[in-house]
């Protein structure tokens, strides 16, 4: 068990749980922004040791945050666990068919999960960033975390990769930070922008039209920076307002930065 | 040169800048929220390399990132230096006397890390959390950045260290996010708080009263977490309505964990 291991005695209390010597522990690995460069010595460590490493992908596809630890892992089919997201034609996120079709997968996962640790083995979940910042691993953890011992490392997150490579501080002396969900409709954002100094604009994709509006009509277009792939292969930093096209993946967003105090 | 080591071309090209043979690089270093183990690979390569480390400390104390460093680096005088802090009795952030001396600080300390750059050696400011993300070493930055060549290496935020160790995540499918510095005045807190889904409030330190009292007139005092020293010796983790007093360091924070979409 390495549960608690190196940390001091104080938080190695609080994170033991009692549980039978043959129960493995799940891990929430914060991966980062992309640059493997970026992972923890913790994530490190977790990651050349867990029996069993579970990542998200959609249909087809590799999962994002398998693909950051392509260059610390090789590929060992009979450890990983791909958990593959359901098949979605553009459903809403809160349309009732979308979210009864999610639950059924992450409790179809939690269960496939459970087996692994009630038979004694450890499981990483690789998580984008940092775990508990908006990441699909909470969904897992939620159904998991009363039955088996949890260790949560915590990662850099995708817009501490943004900002850094965006060459800019986000936040100075007493400025306020407001991280937007892309998906909130335009009156929203745009009243929230006018309330804050700083803002990170998440999820982008189809919503960057209605970001730039909401951002205009805010008065705060001139300063916004769009971040694409932050850290990965294909990065991309551009000032939105000299970016000539609409389009963005998912793994983009938009910074603005703070212009707090600077003594 | 170090710089862009190991990055995908795109990144390496972005932060190349022309310089003479002789200059060396300013490095910020995100140092974390404190376990030591939650320093990225990238902080230590550039903590064992550079020839100059600096950190910020007040008087007759160990700066808190340098503390970090504890369990990586040998105290090594000669390539160490320390940055104190000008001595101030209490005088407000904005007081004129303060952000002069603040100012003439920076000044100072830059000059002298110019000369190190200047001649050559590559100098790492040892920050605590992220860099970019309220840093100190915003300051240094931006009176060297145009002059000499510049990484940040991005840490884990002390905000994710906290969050990990009081076991919650802190936001859910499209909940807000605030980040709140504490100084701000009891009303614009309140405001604030009412209008957003999770919130942090940094820098808390001797304004608890004042945040305890907001959280309360916004109705969300119940679901708020204490979070002292996350991830370091003597980390303290409480519920804030079950803390008896009012009494918090430094580093300290208090989080509102979002409730957003959990499918
Ligand atoms: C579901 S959230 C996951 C956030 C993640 N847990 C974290 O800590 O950054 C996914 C969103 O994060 C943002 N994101 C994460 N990493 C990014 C990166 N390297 N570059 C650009 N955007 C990124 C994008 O806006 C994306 O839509
Ligand atoms: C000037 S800000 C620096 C933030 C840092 N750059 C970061 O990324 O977390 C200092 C504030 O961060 C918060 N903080 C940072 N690390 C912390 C930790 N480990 N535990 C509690 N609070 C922390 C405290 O509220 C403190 O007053």
């Amino acid at each position: 068990m390495e549960s608690g291991e190196r940390l001091p005695p104080e938080v190695a209390e609080q994170t033991e749980v009692p549980r039978a010597a043959t129960t493995g522990t799940l891990f929430g690995v914060g991966m980062g922004p992309g640059e493997p460069d970026y992972l923890t010595m913790r994530a490190m460590r977790v990651l050349e040791r867990a029996p069993v490493l579970v990542h998200f992908c959609k249909k087809g596809r590799r999962g994002n945050a398998r693909t950051i630890a392509d260059a610390v892992l090789a590929a060992e089919p009979g450890r990983e666990y791909p958990l593959v997201y359901p098949y979605t034609t553009e459903l809403h996120p809160e349309h009732p068919d979308y979210v009864a079709a999610l639950a059924a997968f992450y409790d179809d996962a939690s269960a496939r999960l459970a087996d692994h640790l009630g038979a004694g083995r450890d499981v990483a979940i690789l998580s984008e960033g940092d775990p508990f910042f908006y990441g699909s691993f909470m969904h897992l953890w939620r159904r998991l975390k009363d039955r088996f011992p949890v260790e949560v490392v915590p990662g850099v997150t995708g817009m501490s990769g943004c900002w850094t490579r965006a060459g800019t501080p986000i936040t100075w002396g007493d400025d306020v930070l407001t991280v937007l969900p892309a998906t909130l409709p335009h009156a929203a954002l745009v009243e929230r922008l006018r309330a804050t100094d700083a803002a990170v604009l998440m999820k982008l994709g189809r919503h960057l039209p209605k970001v730039r509006a909401a951002l205009a009509e805010a008065g705060v277009l001139e300063r916004a920076v769009y971040v694409e792939r932050g850290t990965m292969a294909g990065e991309r930093v551009i000032a939105l307002k000299d970016k000539p096209d609409d389009v963005a993946p998912y793994f983009s967003m938009v910074l603005l930065p703070g212009e707090g105090r600077r003594p």
